[in-house]
């Protein structure tokens, strides 16, 4: 006898335009299928001019929840009824919920950035925080949250820093002056290092760190490829090393709690590492 | 190693209000499993009153197909681009489907309709149709492509079989007078047979009839129950039955084909005989 079918009765999804290689996918049926859930997610492209009747779909169908993605991520939060503290910090909104009948943005960016944090004392450490875009706004949402009171900011390429600086009180950098402050959290949130164009590009340069930065942290939000060129440097350099798949997971593993109550099984993280081309865990 | 997740990427559904107990999703979603198809098959309950914002949701999602159902099958007509012959005929809609960018709307009951019914020489039978509702409506047009020529059509209740004689050409006859007309394919598309209120009743008396239906063929609409007084006495009396489970099967396994290009698989017939609490087929 085969298994009765699965008749799904949830809809799930991941919102973006273009939508190239989201592993969200992956990460929530796997989720759904392991836990036997009556639950689907699909992935969405979007041009941002549809924005709205996408939005309106959500209520109509109505979708149960919804990851977003670029370019909606701002967009989208004022066709949404209620944005939560963490999504408000962050000015996006990368998750969509419904509490009864009010359809919620939530940024689990914000948590998922800070899940592999939790143990640290950050009140008490100094951090650079490399680059001022969107990953980075979710990673100054999640500094202030946590109290942290010394944050070195600087971007490559332009003066976006600036306002992010003056709206989490952080301490503006110049690029070129990256390698003389002393943090003992180094966090890249530069497309540096990404697969493409960027990729073995490193945001900073440990050998010319004028500090001591043996038993510091370095946290790459790119998780493609897993192991960049900054962590590897890191690593080199004796600094304690984050990938960027502990704030990919973290974010979906809280939108899965948001909409379903429930943790990620253990085998979502097994599939996200096999996709991720890593081997076994090796924490 | 468990099996890889499926990952859904097309997204069906059923629309109506209420839904109570479609089998639909059963079907397709059996087929689409047993066929490895990383398609899903949903259930949408959806007020009249966002009929409109609905079908602008199949257009954004998009989604990729969607059997329609009461109440939604004659308004949703002009909200589409393109109706079919057999949507035409019938005057409603059960199927949406795309060509290219172009929303199209078909009616499968016409070809479910006639699907027992296709090694026999409709051209040359004499049928009496009881009811004038959608399903009676379905039937007309599937007689009238058959090129049926005699059609005697009657109702227990009104008189909207006048309108579909006009309109078909068929014969209006008095419900009192149903037993006297020499018919050799009856077909019951009334609700009477049907579980619930009419559980138990059948639309014609055998008993009654004027002439020899040995031989004939009886035909009914309603699949639920599967046996029905109307088909238990047709049996006694010698007619061929045909059960409603045929047209369902049938308009269902139309709206795979046109969505996928392929037929259901075999099990999902099994599926569905198992929902209906039929043993093994009996055909």
């Amino acid at each position: 006898m085969s298994a009765p079918p699965l008749l799904p009765k949830h809809l799930y999804g991941v919102l973006g335009w273009p939508l190239a290689q989201s592993l969200s996918p992956l990460l929530h049926n796997t989720a759904f299928q392991a836990l036997g859930m009556d639950s689907v997610y699909l992935r969405w492209e979007i041009a941002p001019e549809k924005l709205s009747a996408f939005v309106e779909s959500v209520r109509i169908l109505p979708i149960s929840g919804c990851s977003v993605t670029i370019p909606h991520k701002v967009a989208i939060v004022p066709f949404l009824d209620r944005i939560s503290r963490q999504a408000t910090l962050a000015g996006a909104v990368n998750t969509l919920y419904w509490e009864g009948e009010t359809l919620c943005g939530d940024n689990t960016d914000v948590s998922g950035f800070l899940a592999p944090l939790c143990h640290m004392p950050l009140q008490d450490m100094s951090v650079l925080l490399l680059g001022a875009g969107g990953a980075a706004r979710a990673a100054a949402a999640g500094l202030q949250l946590r109290g942290c009171r010394q944050v070195w900011i600087c971007t490559p390429s332009d003066k976006s820093h600036l306002s992010l600086a003056e709206e989490f009180g952080f301490t503006p950098l110049l690029w070129a002056d990256r390698h003389r402050v002393q943090a003992n959290l180094l966090i890249n949130t530069t497309p540096l290092g990404m697969r493409g164009k960027h990729e073995g590009v490193s945001p900073y340069d440990f050998s010319l760190s004028s500090w001591e930065s043996r038993g510091a942290v370095a946290y790459d939000i790119v998780y493609n490829p897993l192991t960049t060129r900054f962590l590897c440097d890191a690593g080199a350099a004796g600094l304690h090393c984050i990938s960027g798949l502990e704030m990919f997971y973290g974010q979906a593993s809280a939108q899965f709690q948001l909409w379903t109550g429930l943790l990620f099984p253990t085998v979502v993280r097994q599939e996200l590492e096999k996709a991720l081309g890593c081997g076994p865990a090796k924490k």
